[in-house]
C-alpha cells in the first residue's frame, strides 16, 4: 500500500500580494480585500464613503500610493496631492454640494486613526467654526 | 492777473497696479499693502499667521494666484494645490508639531469667508471630531 490514499496534498496557493510595510485597512480596500461604498476611482486614487460619517456626504480620497501621513510626503508626491483635492472637488460636485470642507489628519495628535492619508471631503449641513 | 495764484494742480499720482477682479483682503496682503505675521514665502504661495487663531499654532497658506474657491481651481493648478499642502507640512514642521490638521472650506456653505483659497494649518491643542 502506498501512500495514495493519503489525503492529496493541496495545491499550492499563488503567493499572495505582498502587503507594505504600513498596510492598513485602507491598503486592504485598494486591493479589494474589504469592500467600501465605491464613489470615484483613477490610477491614482480611490474615493469612497466614510463609514462613520459625519455629515449627510462625508467621503475619503485615498491615494493608492500608501503615504502614511501628510507629514511623510514629499516634493515628489506634489502633484498626487494635488490630484486628491481637484478629486475631493470632483466628488463634492458629483454629491449636488455647492460648499464642502476638506480635512487631512495628520498624525494621531490631530485625530489620524488610519496611517494611510486621506482627505476627508464633508458636506451636506451647516459647518461649524473652529474645525475640531 | 492770471490764475497762477490757484492751487497747483497735484501731481498726477502713479497708476495704482490695478487688482484682479476677485481681489480679497489676502491679495492685499500678497501685495505687501496690509501687514501680515509671515512665517513662510516662495515664488508660489505666502503663510501667515490667521487673525481669528482657533489654536495655539493657526497659519494660513495662500497661493500667489488668486483661485476663488477650491471647486474652482482645474487640472492646471494641481501641482500648486500640492505644494500648498507640502508647505503646510513643512509650516506645521517649523512650528514644532506633531500632528497637525489641514483644512480648506470651499464656498460660504462651508464657512469660507475670504474668497481667495487658503490652507489652514492647525494645531498645538487636542482636535475634536466631527471637524465642525
Amino acid at each position: 500500500m502506498t501512500d495514495s490514499a493519503a489525503p492529496p496534498s493541496p495545491a499550492p496557493s499563488p503567493a499572495p500580494t505582498p502587503a507594505p510595510g504600513n498596510d492598513t485597512v485602507f491598503g486592504r480596500i485598494l486591493r479589494g480585500e474589504i469592500p467600501c461604498d465605491q464613489v470615484y476611482a483613477d490610477d491614482l486614487c480611490l474615493a469612497f464613503r466614510d463609514v462613520q460619517p459625519q455629515a449627510p456626504v462625508h467621503v475619503l480620497v485615498i491615494p493608492r500610493d500608501p503615504i502614511a501621513r501628510l507629514d511623510e510626503a514629499g516634493a515628489e508626491h506634489g502633484a498626487l496631492l494635488g490630484h486628491l483635492l481637484l478629486v475631493a472637488a470632483l466628488v463634492a460636485r458629483e454629491e449636488g454640494l455647492s460648499g464642502f470642507r476638506t480635512v487631512i489628519n495628520s498624525g494621531a495628535e490631530a485625530g489620524q486613526t488610519v496611517f494611510h492619508l486621506h482627505v476627508h471631503v464633508i458636506g451636506g449641513r451647516p459647518l461649524a467654526w473652529p474645525p475640531g
